[in-house]
């Protein structure tokens, strides 16, 4: 009697189709600025001011009525009189009137009437008699400062020069970020930018991970011939950390139906994804198929991917739930090439930021390598740099070495249709 | 009078290196595996075992004697007896001699006796006669089995065919990660494997993030003209979150002599490292030189950096202080460019990691850009994918923008000698 076949295997694409077609979106939560940080926005953002929101100078100088300046040169500077001094975080109450300034901090709000501001570079100060000053005052006023300033200009600025208009950064009322986006550490700043502090989010995908298989063993347990320390929970539950998920460590289970059926009737509540990591023992997937059966839906036993085929899909009790192989290498390829766009798509993030293009690097192929028609294939590769030059060093495939995988920095996508990637050819490596 | 300069500013590179000059490592500490993501060894990893520690099946399949297959083919099987099963996790003492094998599953020990497996693809088994089989048996020992099987065999295997060797993936007592690894999810997959619970790892950097400037308000406060809200403190904390340190908000101080020198005494010793983002009022510098004087040493002010001129290095009851320039972008790329070195040194991460080069991406850069002689520059640039092609489209400069800091996906270094880089040249994007 033959060992019994998968049947017809499904796509990676039909796979990820299927998956999608039952995974239902996380509900969301109000998070404090200062812990949103690798969290997923709900709702769109739209800004509630605009940055700035005061005209400011963009250097430390003189805010000024550019046409007074106009024509200043070093044999021919032109002479302004001081009324004031701005450092940021103040406010003048002094407009500006034609020849006169105030001097001005990078920051601080340009005042009424002025329209530029020269940089201090291209100036000097000097005290005058304050008297003399004010009696040339065009508006006539009384000024009651004992001492005042002449400015000397040697250089012209235009209307506008070194001034940060209101909005320039973001205007009052627009979009800054949609809903979907991941929020990093610059991001986190431009919602700070805005005064915004508190924000809606995505919840955290909760997701279970179990190991299965006689020949799995916890660490601190003494290692008998046959038996092998547990892998898989410890790589996929560190995968989901730096995914920002909240893995539950659902521990390991020997290939015996009733516990495991229990351990996932125990769980499968509290988890928006279980993931099952299978031994490699033949029986696990006949198990897993016998308890799918009795309180669950089988929808794939089987894809068309290298490593990975024995990867099961299947809905139990409305939870997705994802049977891995119980080799690293194609638990892990799992992870990347399924559980991730699942993981994606509950948080809603941005389609375009599944495969984030900027995080594929070109690399050339350093020898060749042979696939097989009607598989995807995952093949992990190193970088390596030589004269500034990258290539892409696939490393051993189709056994259970972790060491190699874990030297890898990312992984090839060789398609359903490709043969043959010659060396020297220029493949697309997606980092890890 | 002219204002004040900087005096002579220091190099990028005489910054770093002043700065490594007083840069004490961090203390380490045990932590189990599982809470060992994202943390630095502290201790070269040495296998305690081997990896797999037994010789073990790479497929499912019979266990056999190499030579017992040779010449098998689909006109002219072999015959073998099928003495036994192991499945992944189980152990047979029953050794194989010639004319006999054993069933096998993927990961389960090979017998003794056996050197090669042959994949269950190429075989057929039937139920023979038990009686006839134990008479046919070379060593001539009787069984006891009521039945036994024999095995067809279509194709031959050579010795050590899907056999996983003792040690092949790991040898017990290598060198498999060195001090000053960052651990990832496949690092830690690895580290269980070899059965390790618990490792030592230096501790996290605590890097204090202190506000200054009398125009910074915090959120939730009202927005009045010439105020704006701190956006520095929470990009910083967040990027030191990102960079797996634990950051200590210690949040807003005015332009205050007595009130910033209090706040630094009263942090300093608690933390590894202290940054304070200036306001960009001019009086924030001079108020750091000051409380510099009396309580540490001023080692740098003014650094060749465009931006980022302003930075002041310092050192305060012999903690690494860096006074940040104001501006969010000049802060960030500090941030980048000094601050990240100095965390990474404070580690002991590798130096190739300090800039590993694999998350350096080749673009063409979209328009000609101007830079300074003597002034290393840091330049964000965003990527835009057209047609698979990688194009480096810098963002404002010499702003205080901060949403087009968001959208960067990295930044070009503008060499101190370089003046000009012209559109259409490749240059280096090292990813944010």
């Amino acid at each position: 009697m033959r060992k019994e076949g998968f049947g017809e295997l499904v796509s990676l694409a039909q796979a990820l189709k299927i998956m999608d077609s039952f995974i239902t979106p996380l509900l969301d939560e109000e998070v404090e600025l200062g812990n949103s940080l690798f969290r997923v926005l709900a709702a769109d953002i739209i800004s509630p001011i605009s940055v700035p929101h005061f005209r400011k100078s963009a250097m430390d100088g003189f805010a000024v009525i550019a046409s007074d300046t106009f024509g200043a040169n070093d044999t021919h500077p032109k002479r302004l009189t001081i009324i004031d001094t701005i450092r940021a975080g103040m406010v003048s109450k002094k407009s500006i009137t034609h020849s006169h300034c105030t001097e001005i901090t990078t920051g601080a709000p340009i005042p009424e009437g002025a329209d530029a501001v020269i940089m201090v570079e291209c100036t000097e100060d000097k005290i005058q008699n304050p008297k003399s000053q004010i009696q040339m005052l065009e508006d006539g006023k009384q000024r009651t400062e004992q001492k005042e300033k002449e400015l000397i200009i040697y250089k012209s600025v235009a209307p506008g020069d070194n001034v940060i208009e209101i909005g320039s950064d973001i205007k009052c009322g627009t979009l800054v970020f949609s809903k979907g986006t991941l929020l990093n550490s610059r991001y986190t700043g431009v919602l700070a930018a805005m005064g915004i502090s508190s924000i809606r989010v995505k919840n955290k995908p909760i997701v279970g991970v179990l190991s299965t298989g006689n020949e799995i063993i916890a660490s601190g347990n003494p290692l008998v011939d046959g038996k092998i320390y547990d892998i898989n929970s410890r790589t996929l539950i560190d995968a989901l950390i730096e995914q920002n998920c909240e893995p539950i460590n659902l521990g390991l289970v020997k290939d015996n139906k009733a516990e495991l059926k229990n351990k996932i009737l125990d769980s499968i509540n509290t988890c928006d994804l279980l993931l099952i990591s299978g031994g490699s023992s033949l029986g696990t997937e006949d198990l897993m198929k016998e308890i799918i059966s009795e309180i669950g839906e089988l929808l794939v036993h089987g894809i068309a991917v290298k490593p990975g085929k024995p990867t099961i899909i299947a809905k139990i009790l409305g939870k997705p739930v994802i049977g891995l192989p119980g080799h690293p290498t194609s638990a892990l390829s799992d992870f990347y090439i399924l559980v991730l766009p699942v993981i994606k798509k509950m948080l809603g993030i941005n389609p375009q930021e599944v495969q984030p293009q900027v995080e594929i690097i070109e690399a050339e192929l350093n020898r060749k390598v042979v696939s097989t028609i009607g598989r995807y294939e995952f093949l992990a590769v190193k970088i390596d740099v030589v004269q500034g030059k990258k290539y892409a060093a696939p490393v051993l495939r189709g056994s259970s070495a972790i060491t190699t995988l874990a030297t890898a920095d990312g992984f090839i996508e060789i398609s359903e249709n490709t043969e043959v990637l010659t060396k020297g050819e220029i493949v697309k490596v997606k980092l890890f």
